[in-house]
């Protein structure tokens, strides 16, 4: 089937760049001591977690509870839920897939640590965890040193298997590199380290150290001690995260239908913030020049055009590249994988 | 089950204050010649259908065939997709919907009329439609006076059972009331009016005449010759729609759990864009002075807080008020109802 024949708006993913993508990420990781744990949250599709478990990930990490059933109930071998949790219900739930799946869960507070401990007790298995620490992104976390010792000490006291540590730079994955930005993500990964050794030499080992994202995965992956990198959007690129630098292709786009246009230079497309997040700014249009997104509603995208485009008419199609594919794959059941012009298979996204 | 027991994000809607809102609006509309035909894309919830049915409502509003084809199944006597279809096998399901239940479809352009035609012809069932007029939102539409008046001729030319007009003035809806603006409204529904006269100078009789929304619904929906209102967030009111002269509460909000307290003035809790949507801005918090949400991210959101308000820790709760509800519905499967902090009723969301 010709992909312009799919109903719309349709999220497409071309296969080729998507390929590209894998196996460029793969090479990477090939000759490094670190290994890629892939995040699940952006794509959200079984098959995908496949082919990145095929191509030499050492597991998924997950954003969500739900996002770890789903990893857990397809026998994924080893799960991050790089994130805190502290519903009681939630953490049962956890500490009972450990039995049978290496999970691990992010705590950053003693209030985490008390949750969990009091949950294993009563389920009678200690989840695994990873100390979440604030290497500079200022979100959840707690400091580097001294703090971080005294939270995985807790741990350890409180009986909760304790793993390793991660730290997310989150707000240096869409930077363009630079040797001030590099600098920046080796500077977090050494805090990294530098927490790891003062816990090691409280006689505690620590297995994990997990860090990077798209953006940085070349500088921390190759930062020594660094054991995992937690990388999410390279498969699918999101127009986000591309930069002059970046050996990944955008693959992920949007098919839509011009439903009508009021005046030669201005068309409306069936697309709007229900099937295109715009969160982190507008889409951007693929495959035609002179054609721009100029706002989005709930179902409505309106779209301008310079005089060498107006020819378009109501029934046509415009294609847009996904910006922000976290937000935009959530909005969809289905991504259809296209090669050649033709839909060669239907993802289904979990929910 | 007290809502605070759910397990978060949750969306929840207060059913005394959407209670309050069905029926505030009901009563507006008993004493009036013009009719509520509700928007289905608000909340997508056939149960709130139902009470907007029996509260006087004369069928539905909706904006994609996927809706319309929800609304069918659950025998809604009436239906209006104010919205262009330009794709054949939608047309077609659209047309074959005609012999079961009263179904007009939006056009406002010479392709789709042929559009709808040419379908018409093969499914031997012509659709019903309303010809889209352009009353200042300068999205679909055609201009009023001798283009409608051109357009309707050749929708009736070509066999399709034409309807009437609307015209939807949504650069109003979150205006504050004042004169200049209610002057906007009148003019809007006044150019429908004089469109149906000169229609109705042809021969052509125009039995609906539809526009309005939830901020200009007693505008417009008094405004002589105008047949119906398609109001849809007066139900869950948004907070992005609220202002001083509202007679509607907001009833829609988020729960969310404190996940990290990074600082004794910042907390992380458990909801970002894909449980909220900002597309229209930050939400604010429902019922806890001084907290601000900062930003949402994928799945976290920032929130700060004032010292009086520092004694919050992971694992509680904080409540937010849904700023934009079309976005936000579309994020979940389920709407939680409370009243008197119980979960009294589970709607399901349709998709």
């Amino acid at each position: 089937m010709n992909f312009r024949n799919l109903p719309t708006p349709a999220l497409l993913v071309d296969l080729d760049a998507l390929e590209s993508n894998l196996s460029r990420m793969a090479a990477f990781f090939r000759s490094k001591p670190a290994k890629l744990r892939p995040h699940f949250k952006n794509h959200k599709v079984l098959p995908l977690v496949r082919k990145q478990l095929e191509a030499g990930a050492i597991g998924m990490t997950c954003a969500t509870v739900r996002e770890a059933a789903i990893l857990v109930e397809h026998n994924v071998p080893s799960i991050l839920l790089a994130n805190e949790i502290m519903e009681r219900d939630k953490l049962a739930c956890l500490a009972q897939w450990s039995r049978r799946v290496d999970i691990m869960l992010a705590v950053d507070s003693e209030a985490g640590i008390t949750a969990a401990a009091s949950v294993a007790r009563e389920q009678g298995v200690a989840p695994n965890v990873v100390v979440d620490v604030n290497i500079g992104m200022n979100r959840c976390g707690v400091s580097p040193g001294a703090s971080t010792v005294r939270l995985v000490k807790a741990a350890v006291a409180a009986g909760l298997r304790f793993r390793g540590l991660m730290g997310y730079d989150g707000h240096l994955q869409a930077q363009a590199p630079s040797p001030k930005r590099d600098e920046l993500v080796r500077r977090g990964s050494q805090s990294l380290i530098d927490s790891k050794v003062l816990i090691e030499k409280e006689g505690i080992p620590v297995e994990i150290v997990s860090t990077g994202g798209t953006g940085t995965y070349n500088v921390s992956g190759d930062y020594p001690g660094i054991t995992e990198i937690q990388a999410g959007s390279y498969l699918l690129m999101d127009t986000l995260y591309v930069n002059r630098d970046s050996p990944f292709q955008p693959s992920l786009s949007i098919l839509t239908t011009v439903i009508s246009k009021p005046a030669r230079d201005r068309f409306v497309i069936d697309c709007g913030v229900k099937a295109l997040s715009s969160e982190r700014g507008l889409s951007t249009v693929k495959g035609i020049d002179g054609l721009e997104l100029k706002a989005l509603h709930a179902e409505h995208g309106l779209v301008e055009a310079h005089a060498s485009q107006n020819g378009l008419d109501p029934g046509d199609n415009i294609e847009l590249w996904v910006n922000y594919s976290d937000a935009t794959v959530n909005l969809h059941s289905r991504m259809y994988g296209v090669s050649d012009g033709e839909v060669k298979t239907v993802f289904t996204i979990e929910h």
